[in-house]
């Protein structure tokens, strides 16, 4: 049985413990599932920690990692997924594209508990780029690559089943500025060019369905016409798919699949809110996955703090899983520091919009309550980073102890501590 | 006369000069600054670049530095002024509390040609708690410290007027979590508690409006009681203050002098909407001057980016001077580093939140038309820091020229190129 009829029988084991840190009740959550306002990915061959994603949930996060053809260490990706747990991601994406992909994804499933994703058909484009081109794909290539994921205990899946026929027509009439810049938007983009064809993943829906039953596998129906400039931002290409994918949503539900929504990318900050109600509204409250979004084009080697600033407000607004950006976004592969920096940064903005949203405002609480009473200790205890608050004040406070280096003897809070509550 | 006499009688060269790099004409600016609805900060005895601040205009950023008395390296200081500029700064603020203050204060304003703040009443409870102790500062200490750094020809001060009797009061009953957290806060506060006085910048208002004219020096009227929790935001004691804030500002126009507004603090996403438009209603479209926002007590070593998220959404609301805030703060004084992380987090921000409003997408759209030819030169030559930009794609990228190292040979945009638009 997949989760969804699993949650129409009644509380499934899986669900009460998803939602043991979540502000719902194991009931409520069955609901959520039941009704696809929420998914909590799994596979029925893996068993990961269950990490829910939806409307009223605390906003997770997503840690992009994987290989590329130049750099394609594996012990380098196993350290990012421990950088990536220790930082509080909620899920692993393994976007490998470069050395023994089959191996690294083994590796990467059995190394963490979290949930992991793929983006199958980049390994199935580069297969087909090895031999030939990755025009060549067949439609049985891209279904044996899904099902292989599937079959080794991926959770989720990206399936880029928007990029129709339609949608590549809208494109070429948009006058866009940065066309595509999703990779799998781009294979099938130029897959539908080269053979005049309808895309795979659209036109045999349903035998994807199956398989993803077979599993319980989630759909994460990828944005492939993802805006990928704030100049491109809510424009006709991105729409159209979007029509589509709250489609295929309804297509899900009727087969008891779960599936989430991935969407944009570059979206200039007032246009925001309108993305996330317009994707709750086509796609019938799915929960809605972004990346970033990034609210300026101008911060190559700053990417997470421009997406921190879109993740926030969007999750705010009510998305409710923000896909990590690093500082190498836009530049490169991200290194382990960036991999670092770059989960740290989306978990600020998770972090903030679940405080606005009321969830969670006991740790800020009891931080404060620490630095008011100057106890140093019991702040950094549970700040985002101990280890960098803690270094930070070491180098920076030499002589005092009590305060910080900032005020020294002039601190506000000794001051006011000594004459407003002395 | 002051700049607001003079835009009463028409156009200033100053006003014209400062309208060249703004969305809106010299006569409109110049309309502006006469309602008060805009400031320029200047000095009579300055001439400083000019930055405007305010309704409709690009959104500035300030900078904070100085020395404290663990770290009063005259040089350091004045590369941070270096490294402000260089990322951007729209105006330097001078918070020294160590060393040899006066020094510090000429040699800075000497080596920059922004406007300069400053925080009179620090010197002036410094050189008293060397004396005997901040609380006993006399009214005379207190309005020659403005007066001398008014002569030295600082451009702007933060003088916290809104530390009332009342709002004392207020403070006292709110059971608030951190109580007081600004400095020039903390010092009065203390103040009145010792002394049973009235705070002599409210009492006595009138006379300082006598000696901002005679300089035309801008008053940053500031916010003793911003909060500096997440849970004391939006609270009794704050809104006190912002009400008195109000009514000094139409007291300031009448005497045809220039005022802002400073605000909090800690604020929760879904709180800052509300503080702006609060703000501009009781102080009649006065200018803000937002210090962050941060939108968690949870991140001390990134705050940073809390700043810059909440700094866009303040400034895309209407807030229009956003103080920087590095990832020392909290820890410690910021060194040159921390200095350069705030000032592109701060500028990343405004930035954003001009693009949200309309003004300077061209920037965004050169940068993604250089992306989309591959032309990574003069990509560069735009983005907030085009030498990390550089750095970083030099260091991840040894391979392939075209490219960059996230996808290699399966790049997108060559891709799509190829297809699309071969």
């Amino acid at each position: 049985m997949t989760l969804i009829e699993e949650c129409e029988a009644g509380v499934p084991a899986f669900v009460k413990e998803a939602a043991k840190n979540e502000p719902v009740s194991g009931q409520k959550l069955a609901k959520l599932v039941k009704r696809g306002h929420a998914v909590i990915p799994r596979n029925l061959k893996h068993d990961p920690i269950p990490k829910p994603i939806g409307r009223g949930l605390k906003v997770k996060i997503n840690v992009n990692i994987g290989t590329s053809e130049t750099q394609s260490d594996v012990n380098k990706e196993l350290e990012k997924v421990k950088i990536a747990e220790k930082y509080g991601a909620d899920s692993i994406m393994d976007l490998s594209t470069g050395g023994d992909i089959d191996k690294i994804r083994k590796k990467i499933i059995e190394s963490t508990d979290l949930p992991v994703g793929t983006v199958p058909i980049y390994q199935c484009g580069l297969i087909k780029a090895r031999e030939s081109a990755i025009v060549e794909m067949t439609s049985d290539d891209i279904f044996n690559g899904i099902k292989k994921h599937a079959e080794e205990g991926v959770d989720f899946v990206t399936v880029h089943c928007g990029v129709t026929k339609k949608a590549v027509d809208s494109l070429k009439e948009s006058g866009r500025l940065t066309d595509v810049v999703s990779r799998g938007g781009s294979f099938l983009t130029a897959w539908i060019l080269h053979n005049g064809e309808e895309n795979p993943l659209y036109s045999e829906f349903d035998y994807l369905l199956e398989m993803a039953k077979e599993y319980d596998l989630t759909l994460s129906l990828g944005d492939g016409f993802r805006p990928g400039s704030i100049a491109d931002a809510t424009d006709r290409p991105q729409i159209q798919e979007l029509i589509t994918l709250g489609e295929l949503v309804k297509r899900c539900r009727s087969e008891k699949v779960q599936a989430m929504v991935e969407g944009p990318g570059h979206v200039p900050i007032d246009q925001i809110s309108a993305n996330v109600k317009i994707q709750k509204e086509l796609c019938n409250g799915a929960p809605f996955y972004v990346l970033g979004p990034l609210v300026t084009d101008f911060a190559p080697g700053y990417d997470h703090i421009s997406g921190a600033i879109g993740g926030a407000i969007a999750a705010y607004k009510g998305a409710d899983f923000l896909c990590y950006v690093t500082p190498a976004e836009h530049l490169g592969l991200p290194d382990i520091d960036d991999v670092k920096e770059g989960t740290i940064a989306s978990k600020i903005a998770a972090h903030a919009a679940d405080i606005a949203r009321g969830i969670d405002l006991d740790v800020d609480h009891s931080i404060s309550k620490a630095r008011k009473e100057l106890d140093w200790d019991k702040m950094f205890d549970k700040v985002v980073d101990p280890d960098k608050a803690k270094k930070f004040r070491k180098k920076k406070n030499l002589s005092d102890e009590e305060a910080c280096s900032m005020c020294g003897d002039v601190c506000a809070i000794k001051m006011v501590n000594k004459y407003l509550n002395g």
